[in-house]
């Protein structure tokens, strides 16, 4: 137990919190650690609560009871999603991203961690109220948003890999079709990876057709779980929406015309806004 | 600018500062936010800087003069990475982790975000001097201890692939040995992903021989990149040193003996503490 002035304990609850998001934290946590009144450290939680959420940074739910306590919930506001959103657009289309037969290269953005960071706040703004039990991703490229999207929710990833691994153990594996080349690829899960019923959010960094993802759907089954939702960073807008497999998804990003000839990318938001 | 009481700044200034590792913030940044005087961001800063002291959180860096400004530098206590680091090595010596071949099975650990996060803050504790331009892993299960420790160290992360994939552009891609098997693989690296002479954190999840490890050694030649420390969550400690390809790395576990027929696991902790 330590002393702390109000100031010092403003801190250390402000970092307690927001290291642990998703997570109730009895407000007995918080007295016996400061040894201070419970009534003291709901003042604390109230000056909290009101600094988070004129800032748009998120909730500090309160539960009361004896199972009680407060409870951060990430957000991220309408203002600064918006300049995240606009953001991303404008490095989306730079016109050196191009790369032969109209491909866009976006390695350097998703190994950014601090722009992932903030792509997953926005992805836990709108899944945060849902029940989830996992985020699923098919490496590679998804992962960095996957645990991005995990870290924010307080929720383990798990990863469906394009081959199976002597470290995986027993696994399952199924065939799916790229939607848009029409070509057969195969994924596979750990049997151990993900319980039977689980429920399940799906990201991915890019999606087209929307074959990955419909693996991803498919392979669920064989596992009794269920889709709780679809987050992707950038969609490809050049294709119908009849075309499309999957008609529930958030995306940040829609990739629109690559012209490689007059080096131009156009890049619009995604449907996010549709969401929140 | 807004105007607020110092125990609301408070809350601000810590979490501008957690969300912000090893940027240099000036701070004009915070008395222009706030309409405060100079002074009073000092005072503030001062008791941030006291708690996150004391508890081992990191340092706050002041840097005087006219480019100056405070920097968040991430760290942990070593009670903390003690208490970590047993926590860790009891997961891994669940003996149901045991696979056919006498693998272990890790890839629940590293599908916690969290862990992960906690794993990064280690690393974080140790490179964090060093001059360091990117965070290297090859794919698949690497890839979130690169991003955690990218993030406290606010790097960014470059994927080295098994495949040359149409969405890297062109690439550079070496043959190299796995220690353990003696087997050949492939790994590639986009051209567009390292800059030439990069200072280069190589981290993966799992070490043995140390091939793989090499093989990323040997692809920054080709790069003229350069190393500047290695990291790994876990290292073979069934393997003499004599046998290792790389002497010069930091792990926080080392596998002991997996006895498949009597369903143990032998894990200790890795060298960890030769370095903080």
């Amino acid at each position: 137990m330590k002393k702390l002035k109000r100031s010092a304990r403003l801190v250390e609850m402000t970092e307690y919190l927001l290291t642990r998001p998703h997570q109730l934290i009895p407000l007995t946590t918080f007295a016996d650690r400061y040894g201070a009144a419970k009534s003291s450290i709901s003042e604390d939680l109230a000056i909290i609560k009101e600094v988070f959420e004129e800032d748009g940074m998120g909730e500090l739910q309160t539960l009361a009871g004896a199972a009680g306590g407060v409870k951060f919930i990430p957000k991220i506001g309408r203002a600064q999603a918006e300049a995240f959103i606009d953001q991303l657009c404008g490095m989306l289309s730079e016109p050196d991203r191009i790369l032969p037969g109209e491909y866009l290269y976006m390695s350097d953005l998703l190994g950014l961690p601090g722009l992932m960071n903030e792509a997953g706040k926005l992805f836990a703004t709108v899944f945060g109220g849902r029940e989830i039990d996992v985020v699923m991703t098919v490496e590679t490229k998804g992962i960095p948003l996957a645990y991005a999207i995990g870290a924010q929710l307080n929720l383990p990833v798990v990863l469906v890999r394009r081959d199976h691994q002597v470290t995986e153990g027993s696994a399952v594996s199924i065939n799916y079709v790229s939607g848009s080349h029409k070509s057969l690829h195969t994924m596979t899960l750990s049997r151990r990876a993900l319980k039977e019923k689980s429920r399940v959010l799906i990201v991915d960094d890019f999606m087209k057709a929307g074959g990955t993802v419909q693996g991803m759907v498919d392979l669920l089954a064989e596992f009794n779980a269920t889709v709780a939702g679809v987050g992707v960073l950038v969609e490809s807008g050049a294709i119908d929406m009849e075309q499309r497999l999957l008609q529930e998804y958030v995306s940040l990003a829609s990739l629109g015309a690559v012209d490689a000839k007059n080096k131009s990318v156009t890049v619009h938001p995604g449907n996010y806004f549709e969401w929140v």
